[in-house]
């Protein structure tokens, strides 16, 4: 239950993200609609089609995506109260971020995967919808550039409820809380105490 | 029969579409012949995935591949007369449009998929081409920039599909129909009219 | 054995191209790791998504992902060195494309799928994981931009196991090893030889 209404606002705020960069794109109210409605829900979406969940969950109920677009729809009329909310609003992201770690890591070990793929289907549901919005846009994913650990807390936490929950008989909701609980502490860690990852050593840097 | 013909009369234009796209962006033969295949026949590629038909049926049988390249080989020699016809191809192109969606949202109501996934694999089968031929060239898709009404009449044409043949009792062939002249229509009328959804009011906008 | 060894060794080339355009674009360990690994894998994990094997190997297993996040690290901190192996690398190159090609036909056919199916599918193995690459750092595919012969070398080699090893009762490992040599023989060919696919005709070119 509490899950559930975690999962729903990661939904509107990854939604939210989306729709603000459609609002800088110019895109029109469709554009910032589509935009805003797959950074919500592509993450999952990716999940499903990656694990052989078809049709994706995210399409055949409308909850998440009737949330990431009514997020949108919000976010078109009010974007510059929205763009002012960006850094409080990084909390709620690196809680939707934790939670969808933890859940698509949780429903990957449904399904029976190994431990290895339940960590990266875990990854890629958290990751998923924020790539897909800047392919979208037509950007560098920001998830590849230099910035705030994103990718290695939801890594971590995934791994934390793909490898408990696969393999030890404690029951899942105390992997999923634990999960969460690295991830989303992790990522606000390094938000508090600025820790980056480094780009690559200088060198002749060639074409390739 | 007269469906199927439609079909491969939207597999061509959209070809058309992504060849010249090609031809543009100084692709090779290949480039062009591969972005104008994936545009024709992109849509229903995601559509099977998203529903689990696999392989998709684009790939397991040859004819709408063969249809999509040899336009785009045609466009590849032709190019000037082809650009030319651009402004005439609308009206292919609506139909095409109504075409893919109405049959990718019946498609979907024969994998038992809910009303609502039914209306949105229609969408996808319709706008997925398209946005794979962007996404290719490296631009922002058309879809989601300012222009005609697109997407929209692709959305409401696959809704009567998707609820009518999903929920009542009248043939399929009936809500084909239907969904194609609501789809194909609305396109028509909005060319015609101008119709357009605004972009955001003003405000600051920020960077993300 | 042989063939085992040949694909992680085109996993290993994929791979490092893909983080060295990482290096090249200044993402960070996690970026230029990220990209490496998907040009290293994405190929197979796009064939399995389109064959419906769920999960994809590659995510299932570990030993893909780790040898291309392994070489992607290496080439984080030695990219002058691989930058400047590339021309000797295309040797590899050309080797992996050959096996990424017929391995993914082959497995394709024992999917049962058809052999235009197959032979789509092989392509898609070999050329799926420098096209995410390429998405990804937001540039246009190379595949689809004027250079030496690559995917019509990967297409024959494909086509060669599909139709030998789907409609003969010749051994399977024949066809693999005859594919193998038509698709990497023909791309060192066309680099020694400087074949080329042709542009479009010169012509008006107009805006879509």
């Amino acid at each position: 239950m509490l899950q559930e209404i975690l999962n729903d606002v990661g939904i509107a705020v990854f939604a939210a993200s989306g729709a603000l960069l459609g609002v800088r794109k110019d895109f029109d109210l469709w554009g910032i609609v589509t935009v805003g409605a797959l950074t919500g829900v592509g993450g999952g979406i990716l999940r499903d089609v990656v694990l052989g969940i078809t049709p994706p969950s995210s399409l055949q109920n409308w909850p998440p995506i009737v949330i990431a677009a009514a997020t949108s729809v919000l976010v078109f009329f009010f974007h510059p109260a929205f763009a002012q909310l960006r850094r409080s609003v990084l909390l709620f992201d690196a809680v939707g971020m934790g939670v969808f770690a933890t859940s698509g890591a949780a429903i990957a070990v449904d399904q029976q995967v190994s431990a290895f793929a339940a960590t990266l289907v875990g990854l890629l549901t958290a990751v998923g919808g924020g790539i897909l919005r800047d392919v979208l846009a037509n950007e560098i994913p920001l998830l590849l550039q230099p910035a705030d650990l994103y990718a290695v807390p939801a890594l971590l936490g995934a791994a934390v409820v793909a490898v408990g929950g696969g393999y030890t008989s404690v029951p899942m909701w105390i992997w999923l809380v634990a999960g969460t609980i690295v991830a989303t502490g992790l990522r606000i860690a390094g938000l508090i105490f600025g820790w980056r990852l480094p780009t690559a050593p200088a060198g002749r840097r060639r074409r390739r």
